[in-house]
């Protein structure tokens, strides 16, 4: 290698550039962790993991919630040059099996509160694996201050940090392969969107497992910024950290801001500078309400595939462009790709994306690679277009699009004109296979407590705003929708309930 | 090449990307381009300069001092993929004779101020050279709504952007050979220390044609941001800008600072987010006076060989590390190298440097490469020192380090010393050839108006300050230093002087 090629897959450790720096680097309920006690713990945690047998480059699962233990182990493990995995602690012990034996997983750590579903995991794969991973719990946080450290100096770019379980509302999950520049990149592409102030304080009540929350984590070091982490959602402490709490930024889903806007009176503070919404197309009524209340909101596309963000709409543009994603970020090229090649603006096709936050393929995966990616481009079977101003409309997941009568209906827009109904809290829209139509829309969604719902008056509410075909054939009530652990709905799950 | 490689070298063109943007590209002495404008103005001028017979890869020299000249030249080579060649508008038509020569430009472009030297220019290299350059006067600002544009789709990192040749504090002229890869990673390293806000507005009272300049016009595309030009430093109409025009940043050297806070009677309003101060060890004086005063300024320390910003001290640590230029930026690594390697922290040795800002090498000159780029590293001959957090203190060019007696004094140092007086307005020092010592510290001062020097109470003024051999043996008076255009003293020219 000679000095240009290491230049430009080496970069100066992130946490280590920061460890002179006053700021807190992470905030969990209540406890913080300046930049100096971060750098100084990863580097113990790291000495330990090594004493217990962690070595570079092997898998290292993470099946926790609490947010010290989290950060303090993602951190280890980088200056280990291990490979993190982590884990969906809503999962069962099966699934859990599933991903370590698909992972090659070395060590298994845990928090406290996952000990049983973590000691029923390992169990179950030295029945058929020979030794099974180590397991190491961290009651609470583990810092020990006789314990060596561990350091290195330079992030290697094309080293892969973590291998991330994509949420698996479609067929198995994959573990895509996200490398420290996919990281660099992310934070470097949405720090240009959103802008970048050296006293962020930046919010996820999204859990870190997922790619959403992670990149909150890694961002933050990268900045040198404050992450502030919610052990799980709650409309009224979020609604707090923004009022009280100095928080500038903060990743919600459309559900989540729905909630939180619903127990909010007051305007949020002039310190809150972006909302950045992501997990699929938000509720026109929804950005109304934010316009209305001026809640800085900026609708985000993003998937794990592309650590994250790809294309997010300025707050300049939210008003001018409402219901668009907004432009790709600066380093993301993305093209709607049609039946015989790109399409024109306004035309839709399947978004694809290039650019040096998409990973570079699958973990041990060839036939999803292969679907995957063709020509460069990363196929992501989501459906928009993109205006002449290159402003990017997602529409819908293509798996999850109903062909009725030759028709295309997107269940994101009917669930969109339900949630628009004061009497409806959630929807999920779904294709019911018919032998005429060949699918129909159905629906399932969540009544305000107390109100009986009117479906006949629902169905004309709905034909006020969309075509015919697309109203829902069927209404059904339920008290809950199935959602993931990101919040995004699992359509396919509404199906099985029928 | 593959498409890993594709995407690593390879990223959108950065002006396409905001030419939806309704915001400010370029402000110029009260005229105003939106994104827009400014896409379509490079575009076009980019086609009028083909038809004139520029090429991609070509070198193009550029002799303006308009703001909007210059802008729209600068984006019309990126379009042209051809290579831009600033020229110094202080230089004489022999020294512009033997840059047009030394970098083989073919084409130069020259606003109306500038049409004389230009001309003159041009019929010397016609004498020596075959045909000499194309010559294009841009009479105000080109734009011809007939003329069919040229865009190009992607930057290519790899590429030269321009020749950008080094102030020549020592020696003759050597052109930094700048790619678009130095350009991308100055704007990321500078933006996570000194964050990017979408309304950022950064003001350049410096000219655009060194780096401290050039590096504001291409940040701001990068980040979508407005970049506010002076056609020349006036600190009434700088403290203007700063006060009622919203500038939130603005880029001057420590004698710009002081002028402009000599002129101010007011504290500056809180748009105003940072003063990057570069140029030189600023006097400790000066940032004294900006803590009273309560003036964000982030010392900064840059050379044209690593694109502009090095190291920046971060606003928050304005106190704590006063006199220190900061730690190195995000992507850049700074190390000591004393005699025999790497030094200690507080230990004094040669400022060298790696990291993609640095330049790849100088154009056409082996021998210069020879000296500054030796195991990877770029020796930059300056002497500084970092303390135990990685902070960067630099004392002074190693070329202008004067022995006197076996010790070392700086002419920094010792100038920030005499300016500390009441009565000094400027001051320069260098080393004046001295058979017992070898060398001694010599001065030349610029009094205070109205006022008559008492050299020995000067010299008494010092000894508070500094140790005896560090006092200047002679002091001599001044109506004015020589600078160059960016404000650097030019110390060699003293010793001529006398």
């Amino acid at each position: 290698m000679n000095m240009t090629e290491w230049v430009d897959t080496h970069v100066p450790d992130w946490l280590s550039q920061q460890r002179g720096s006053k700021k807190v680097a992470i905030e969990y309920e209540g406890e913080f962790w300046t930049y100096g006690q971060l750098y100084e713990r990863a580097g113990r945690l790291a000495g330990y993991l090594a004493s217990l047998g962690a070595q570079a480059g092997e898998r290292i699962a993470l099946l926790a919630r609490h947010g010290l233990v989290f950060a303090n182990t993602v951190h280890s493990i980088i200056q280990l040059e291990a490979i993190l995995v982590p884990l969906n602690t809503r999962l069962s012990a099966t699934e859990l099996v599933w991903q370590l034996r698909d992972a090659g997983v070395h060590m298994l750590i845990y928090d406290s509160d996952h000990r049983e579903l973590a000691q029923q995991v390992v169990e179950s794969l030295r029945t058929s694996v020979a030794a099974g991973p180590i397991e190491v719990e961290l009651d609470g946080v583990h810092w020990n201050e006789d314990e060596l450290p561990i350091y290195h100096e330079y992030i290697v770019l094309t080293a892969t940090q973590s291998l991330m379980y994509t949420s698996g509302t479609t067929g198995r999950p994959k573990a895509a392969r996200i490398s420290y520049k996919n990281q660099l990149w992310g934070a470097l592409g949405s720090a240009l969107r959103l802008g970048v102030q050296p006293d962020d304080r930046w919010l996820t009540p999204l859990p870190l497992f997922h790619v959403g929350g992670q990149s909150v984590l890694l961002r933050s070091v990268i900045y040198g910024t404050t992450a502030v982490v919610h052990a799980a959602f709650d409309p009224v402490k979020v609604n707090q950290a923004l009022c009280e709490q100095g928080v500038t930024l903060v990743s919600v889903v459309p559900v989540m801001l729905s909630r939180m806007l619903g127990e909010q009176t007051e305007p949020y503070p002039n310190t809150l500078r972006n909302v950045l919404l992501g997990g699929g197309p938000a509720p026109r009524l929804l950005l109304d309400v934010c316009i209305q209340q001026h809640v800085p909101v900026s609708q985000s596309y993003g998937l794990t595939e592309a650590n994250s963000q790809v294309a997010t709409l300025s707050i300049e543009d939210s008003l001018r462009k409402i219901g668009s994603a907004g432009r790709a970020l600066a380093f993301t090229e993305v093209c709607i790709m049609g039946e015989d090649g790109p399409v024109d603006p306004y035309q839709e096709g399947e978004i694809v994306l290039r650019g040096p936050t998409v990973i570079t393929g699958y973990e041990n995966n060839p036939e999803a690679d292969e679907r995957a990616f063709r020509n460069g481009f990363f196929y992501t079977g989501d459906i928009g277009y993109v205006d002449s101003e290159g402003y990017l409309y997602v529409l819908d997941r293509r798996a999850d699009m109903i062909v009725s009568g030759g028709e295309n209906v997107y269940p994101a827009e009917v669930e969109a004109t339900l949630l628009a109904h004061e009497d409806i809290m959630d929807a999920g829209v779904f294709g019911m296979p018919d032998e005429r139509f060949g699918q129909l829309p159905f629906a399932v969604v969540k009544v305000r407590l107390g109100v009986t719902l009117d479906i006949a008056e629902l169905k004309k509410f709905c034909r006020k705003h969309i075509a015919g075909y697309k109203i829902p054939r069927k209404i059904v009530c339920a008290a809950e929708l199935p959602r993931n652990a990101s919040g995004k709905l699992l359509r396919r799950e509404l199906l099985k309930w029928l």
